[in-house]
């Protein structure tokens, strides 16, 4: 669908994807500092630089399709900025589960939108999803961290849970506020609510294969 | 020079450019928090991720001279991180002089080193040396923050005094630690103290004329 006003969807998915890739950037080289030793500081910081070159491709396309990286990237400040500010990790593995189920999250939404873009933004949105080599480092350093410490497995399933609540309620606001992305997101006028609610069950089914795949109830 | 023991000069060098980047990259990624537009965020967010490039180039040069990166950038964590901590901008003006000037110094220091590594590893140095593609951003930004505000200048020229101070003091304590690393550098055994103090004038001389440039006295 929705190849009639391409650049507008495409520039909508875009700003989001910019914007969340550059607080991911941001969060992960300040989360990369609760690192208890240097080599999994330099991990997370190359987490940290792959979400920056992604945030650098999607300010190409935007350019490229003519459109602003700040005026496309302004609505989704203060969700994005809001999820970070009420889940700051407080440990170095409160700070890997973050950087592993977020990522995960984020790369669902961007499955679910990419569809609504032209080629060239999907192939992009594709090429951002299949940069994932990080996610073996973080499973096995929060087993690792678990088997060492199994009474951990509690407060980091509960801090799991806590994610993707704030990323849930976030992504409603955005879309409760944004009619326009809701629309494209369900093909409906204003967005479909069943068809969010599909959406957001996904979302949910996914995040709980990655907690089992931590070895963490969802 | 030093062609015999090529590998082991080269390890030292790329040690302080890994550790020396990774640093770089954390404060550069902490103070674009300080930007007052997203604008402005997001150059110096390329700058840090500028800066992890860099950190890459250089494990892997480390690596295929059969080093280890963790091993190479151990003995230089305390003093970058030292002068990290003892330089910590309270505004983003500073935080702006503070990364050109840093990236500066970096950039003198790498050229001083450079001949003493094997082609290979120079070949990478001077790479590093080209990306200067954000001088202009920052000198731009701190001239146009003085243009505005010329009480400004008095507090920013004492700001760079005290950076290249902090700068000095630490490369000194590296040198009479690392009685290798000061023989690599000034072609004599364990260093020779007039070599070193002519290194350190003709820092300090590039400094000044990088202050100069800002419209700043040094």
């Amino acid at each position: 669908m929705a190849s009639d006003d391409a650049p507008g969807a495409a520039l909508e998915l875009l700003g989001v994807v910019a914007y969340g890739e550059l607080a991911a950037f941001d969060r992960l080289a300040e989360d990369a500092r609760l690192a208890p030793e240097l080599a999994d500081r330099v991990e997370m910081t190359g987490m940290a630089a792959v979400q920056y070159a992604h945030f650098s491709k999607a300010e190409d396309r935007i350019v490229e399709l003519g459109g602003d990286v700040l005026a496309a990237m302004e609505p989704y400040r203060r969700p994005f900025d809001e999820f970070h500010a009420l889940t700051r990790p407080k440990t170095w593995h409160e700070g890997l589960l973050k950087a592993y189920i977020g990522d995960g999250l984020a790369s669902d939404v961007y499955r679910e939108v990419s569809d609504l873009a032209d080629d060239s933004t999907r192939e992009l949105v594709h090429e951002v999803l299949a940069a994932d080599r990080f996610d073996d480092f973080a499973v096995s350093r929060v087993r690792a961290a678990i088997d060492a410490d199994p009474d951990s497995a509690g407060r980091l399933a509960l801090w799991g849970r806590r994610l993707v609540g704030e990323a849930m309620s976030q992504a409603q606001r955005v879309l409760a506020e944004r009619p326009a992305l809701a629309g494209l997101l369900t093909g409906a006028p204003n967005g479909s609510l069943a068809e969010i609610t599909r959406i957001m069950a996904r979302l949910v089914e996914n995040h709980s294969a990655r907690m089992t795949r931590l070895g963490l109830s969802a």
